[in-house]
């Protein structure tokens, strides 16, 4: 008898670790189903369904199905138990049930109103995963590839616009949002379509802060494909990227933002502290992210010159640079930082620095590997977000307050954009023109990291019909404008270089007329070139030869006093590789730019003309195409005086 | 108030996301640790010490600071709680405890001699993680990889010896330990050093067969290294990727034995149930795996010939190779089959077929990235065996029970090698020398798959014995033998072929007399060849045609009244690509072979000469050296009627 339970105890656990494989499984061909549609749909040119579209189109049907066509097969579900014994949950509980213990392991406090039926359906609950898994596995890939793929030149020349847009324009848009809401919530309450739950401002402004993190990878994948302006396209990529950085740690200051007496009074210290847990919080995650980058860096510039032995081993390489990169997000996370902050300046200094230290494997090892992972986690992120809609057990539909968000959410990406837009203009030499801003009010639509805030706090009523609202919005914005971006992209008159010309034939011509037609745009001094003059000179005459191989030597660069330590430092091929150097593309025709360094006298300067000839290394470009699909290399020499303005639009 | 609550209820909740954090980060950081030790060992040539070997040592360490560092901080824990209303133990508990529901989610059915204090310790458990996470996430890409990059030519010659060992060998072992072990056990209970526990005689056959997985990944990855004889490297590397496939199947095979009586009398009828369990779960999981590989292969050829654009999407085309293959363990686990069989075998036939139908891109991406799964999760897997000792809280130590569990294990492994090798030698041309015998007989590790066997069921008092003593024994084979790989073959006389000179000079030179002295070995004909003859034939002429670009086209090989139906499946190029047939390799000097294709009259024959050269190709030398960590390709011509005899030993 005892020996026969025992049987049956192994095969209750077998039937455990095949529920496992059949969760796993369903996503499996979900993103199997995908793949094969995305490539049927690129062999076509159909450019109305990005893969995050059709994975989600492909979890919301398979939602459906498991929803309606799978049984709750456990009675005891929904049925709360008393327990007088216990003043607390403990992480772990024990309970004798005849005579047997089982372990029970703590998973959330959930409400009351939230005890209901559909608890016990053992599909639906193992189908919706735990959020802290989008945060430590799923979202760290993702961001990291945005950053160590980040386009670095059009991204510093734009770099003012970029950190307007993302900082002030998120800030706009968290407020804007947060007080439509709360206008709606109030109007609502007094016509009797919602209940006085406790909806506070603070509520609103979570929301707010929460919607307002954009996502335009489906518009981005088409900016690609279709070559369009590189300005622009770094510009919404910017945003895009640093705008989730912003939206997280504005939420999560949100979060830990305590009025003492009445949460709906404004109270000023716990408003300055919040400012300051933010500013604190972003600038703890930037310095966590880039100082793991910096380590790395080090030993990847240690091994090619003292012991010249890892670059045999891009294995090992590609190891460290991996688990160094994650250990960033981790320790942030564990530090009560952002992670996603942290990994995503960490990715930035990654592609600056350790990237010239890998070896030629390493680097397309690198490239390849946080490509694929951004790939697959992309597409189980948009997979699961259409199967939440109908396996997430607590959703709260209200048609009105989702009217309200979708209105609230296109108001304030208007007040971010077309406001800022001017304002920058009157600084910029080289406007956004209208055109682009009406792109880019186009493009805010919202994804990955809105679901991700959303789903991480869904105790209460309010939350549950937040989450509920992201959901549907991220849908529509995907489908809609996802799908709208190449009409719309006509209908603007935005240039698309050489578009209907089978892109492979053309490649290099559309390169080298692309960036023929950029180059007169060079010519003018990019707004933000103060900025950018500062931090590049820092950052070629000290950082560079410190971490990389390329720039000066620190002996000519740091004053004579320094010289010891300065050769210590620098790495010995560094006097020889002058002319290798990989960031001349930083400094063409900025010619008030060679004056920040001095080449010492047993040193060529750079190699540099002022006829204004992309000297485009191979290091740099690799970095700057999206690999294996459809990366392209600049091969463009001495075509910028007579620029062809091939623009078909 | 209850605004209070919340908010320390967002906060309770962001403790939880920060505890993933922390134990992720504890692992990285041991990766982090051995990778930089690991390097800084191959730089100064140490080979004492693999990286499996020092993932667990650091595992061992800091499992010890975890252990005896942190506190117990639930001091609930360790507590039984009744209920009296419940019947059995659902999957999810909801728990009123001081007017606030807490939701628990059933882990495991615990015995009460388990019910001990350690139980609450949150970092402990934190840190034990799921054994289905094992199984479904760590464990298929490293049998994936074995498979992927099995060397298919010398596989294939020692084919009949390889699974002699592997079926024979792991049954004789299984056999052996299970008796010295209830001989023991009996022993030790007469004697009173053990309590009268149920400790059957199936028990002591799953020990048997969960302690007959070998994993010598440390002394192959010294073969690697170190150049040792192709043969002896493929019986051992063969004999192992299968025997774990084995081990596996007979341990499920034996937990679900199941006499009806009395559990120690013996049962024909469950003896013979059994037996039949073993084979239908191991085929079964060969067809399910091999029918996955087919669908990538015939999807990855559909791409080639008919649509002829998924190669520009190499991204698309890694994602689906993966997919598929995962997709394959995951539905052998999902219909109660052996997963890690079907992906083993999924591996060996994607690199057979569906591997010649990639674009280049995507052959390169797919093997790096297997082979950094492949790293990763082999190091992941020894740190937890290293953490494991201190942290798993159910030990039973018993230091007579660990001794005659090593005796066993050797006594098994002796009977295993011997007996078998001297039946193999009988039919064998090429013998198995004594050497090579005692080689195989020292490298015979216990690895991932013994402790991962062993941790799947640890709820018995017998089998947290079993899995103490069997994590002690992978610690004591992995370390003492691991490290005495390279003493051992100096003693052995195995020859080396140069070693002492730096590997990557003489690389070629190495490569190349390694073949040559390969070459007359090859003359003689191998013991398998009328198994391999068979195979070959109906390969190369029906399924490589049918599932790849390679071989002669259907419509000459199939029966004349086919050939509507040929024409239909023979892809265009085949007619075509003849010359470039990739599995030249297979049928050197076995000239008997070339009789079994008729060439038709418009095709040329493959290019082959008896003269015995090497027409070593591209495509298969990529395929069969491990990229990365010192992989090179044959580039031998001509030499075989010089063979150089360039053994130092």
């Amino acid at each position: 008898m005892e020996k026969l339970k025992k049987y049956v105890s192994v095969k209750d656990e077998d039937h455990f670790y095949h529920q496992g494989a059949v969760e796993l499984l369903i996503f499996n061909f979900l993103l199997i189903l995908t793949i094969l549609t995305i490539w049927l749909f690129k062999n076509h040119r159909f450019r109305f369904l990005h893969e995050t579209g059709g994975a989600m189109l492909y979890g919301l049907l398979m939602g459906l199905i498991i929803r309606y066509v799978t049984k709750s097969p456990d009675v005891e579900s929904g049925t709360v138990y008393e327990c007088e014994k216990l003043k607390s949950g403990p992480s772990t509980l024990l309970i004798n049930i005849t005579n047997q213990v089982y372990e029970y392991q703590y998973k959330r406090e959930i409400s009351h109103h939230n005890v209901n039926g559909h608890q016990g359906n053992a599909m639906l609950q193992k189908m919706t995963f735990d959020p802290s898994i989008f945060f430590n596995i799923l979202l760290p890939p993702i961001i990291f590839h945005a950053g160590y793929s980040l386009k670095k030149r059009h991204f510093f020349r734009n770099l003012g616009s970029i950190l307007t847009y993302a900082f002030l324009g998120t800030a706009i848009s968290c407020i804007v949002i947060g007080l439509i809401i709360y206008g709606f919530v109030k109007a609502m309450v007094h016509i009797g379509q919602l209940k006085q739950w406790e909806f506070h401002f603070t509520d609103c402004l979570f929301f707010g802060s929460l919607m307002s993190a954009t996502d335009p990878v489906t518009v981005l994948a088409i900016f690609h494909e279709l070559n369009v302006d590189t300005d622009l396209y770094t510009l919404l990529f910017g945003e895009s990227v640093l705008n989730d950085a912003v939206a997280i740690v504005l939420t999560h200051s949100i979060s830990i933002y305590s009025p003492k007496e009445n949460p709906n009074a404004f109270d000023a210290a716990a408003f300055f502290q919040s400012v300051g847990n933010f500013l604190g919080i972003f600038a703890g995650s930037f310095a966590m992210g880039s100082s793991y980058a910096v380590v790395t860096a080090l030993i990847s510039f240690m091994h090619l010159t003292k012991f010249t032995k890892l670059c045999e081993f891009p294995m090992l390489e590609t190891g460290l640079f991996f688990l160094l990169s994650w250990s960033a997000f981790l320790s942030a996370e564990a530090a009560g930082l952002t992670g996603i902050v942290a990994v995503l300046f960490c990715g930035v200094t990654q592609a600056h620095y350790t990237y010239n230290n890998l070896s030629p494997d390493s680097k397309m090892r690198t490239k390849q590997l946080f490509e694929f992972m951004n790939f697959l986690a992309e597409n189980v992120i948009f997979c699961y977000m259409g199967l939440a809609l109908f396996t997430f057990q607590n959703h709260i539909f209200n048609p009105l307050f989702i009217f309200g968000a979708l209105v609230a959410v296109f108001v304030a990406r208007a007040s971010n954009i077309y406001p800022l837009s001017f304002l920058l203009n009157l600084g910029r030499k080289q406007k956004i023109p209208r055109n682009f801003q009406h792109m880019m009010m186009f493009s805010g639509l919202r994804g990955a990291i809105a679901f991700a805030l959303a789903i991480r706090d869904t105790d209460s009523q309010p939350k549950q019909m937040m989450f509920t609202t992201a959901l549907l919005i991220v849908f529509f914005t995907v489908w809609v404008f996802g799908g709208g971006t190449t009409p719309m992209l006509t209908w603007l008159q935005i240039r698309l270089v050489l578009v209907g010309v089978d892109p492979d034939e053309d490649l290099k011509a559309k390169a080298a007329s692309q960036s023929a037609s950029n180059l007169d745009k060079n010519t003018t001094k990019a707004e933000s070139a103060w900025l950018f003059r500062i931090w590049y000179g820092f950052d070629h005459k000290y950082l560079k030869p410190l971490l990389t191989h390329t720039g000066p030597p620190l002996t000519s660069t740091l004053p004579e006093w320094c010289n010891p330590v300065a050769r210590l430092l620098t790495s010995p091929s560094a006097y020889g590789d002058q002319l290798k150097d990989g960031d001349t593309d930083y400094i063409i025709n900025n010619d008030e730019l060679t004056e920040n360094y001095e080449p010492s006298a047993h040193i060529p300067a750079p190699a540099q003309d002022s006829t204004g000839s992309i000297q485009a290394t191979g290091k740099e470009d690799i970095q700057e195409g999206d690999l294996g699909l459809g990366g392209y290399k600049l091969q463009l020499q001495h075509t910028a005086h007579q620029p062809q303005k091939n623009s078909l639009a």
